[in-house]
């Protein structure tokens, strides 16, 4: 069985979903997206950053993203073809750990803890696929990469694309 | 820079050492060493198991463990010659997370959150060597697999064995 490692924050999680809604609510304005070029941070008006940072090293804040449209149902059918393993960079944020296992369980619950993965860098990793919203961890990897599309990457090149779960399907099933 | 893949439980830490001296501070009898052939589980005896397998779930278990003797310095040295991932199998115990990442910054300050991994199993882990007690996750290892002597593997063979980190120390450095 090939092996696909897929990311988990903005390609199964639509975590900038939750931190503008967040930031909407809190402070009734919209996030600057013309600014994320490689992160969030830029697009996050100054004032309000030193907020946005503590709120994502909160309990909780990962535990209650929306998942991405298909997303479950694509996985489903991948987890039968595929050897199948979720690689989150995490540990910078020690709150998110077991938040983001359980919401693994919650919503993929065909998925198990053992193929759930959640390091600093991923430069370890290997495997026959890779979908990541962020080209530092696709640069490594000695499989086949593919850029998940996101404002924050849209200037880079040099990867093929997938810009949601129905390209995914069309792909690897 | 060479990589190397360390284990944690019962190489980095003390793990069943833990475990022996809660048990045998709550029940007053020590665990039966000679059963433990693969796992700890046989050696706990059955009346005391469910309690046993709870405080491995419980949070703090692993946030308190012993650090192995000559672990600290001889991982700082190893730390500048390699490029060192800690890889525990650690996805299984929600509770563990937190406390393992807690527990390596507390020991090993010269190490950071960008080199710690937490997993189910150890399948799609790269690098040059992997040092664990486990041939389970030896087995599918592309690169030099080092078995850490335990009691629970004494019955296996077909594996180079380091025994305590004054050995690794002399291999490595």
């Amino acid at each position: 069985m090939e092996r696909i490692i897929i990311d988990m924050d903005e390609v199964m999680a639509d975590t900038m979903g939750a931190m503008m809604s967040w930031y909407r609510e809190n402070f009734g304005e919209d996030l600057e997206y013309s600014k994320m070029i490689g992160s969030w941070m830029p697009g996050i008006p100054e004032k309000h950053r030193e907020e946005a940072r503590r709120k994502l090293y909160s309990k909780g804040f990962f535990r209650h993203l929306p998942v991405m449209d298909d997303c479950v149902d694509v996985m489903n059918e991948l987890n039968k073809k595929y050897e199948v393993y979720i690689v989150s960079a995490a540990t910078e944020f020690p709150n998110s750990l077991k938040d983001k296992l359980e919401w693994l369980e919650e919503h993929f619950p065909f998925l198990t803890w053992r193929q759930l993965v959640l390091c600093g860098d991923k430069k370890m990793i290997a495997g026959d696929y890779m979908i990541d919203d962020h080209t530092r961890n696709l640069v490594h990897f000695t499989g086949k990469p593919y850029l998940y599309s996101t404002i924050m990457n849209a200037h880079e090149d040099g990867y093929e694309r997938v810009k949601n779960w129905t390209e995914i399907a069309g792909i690897f099933l």
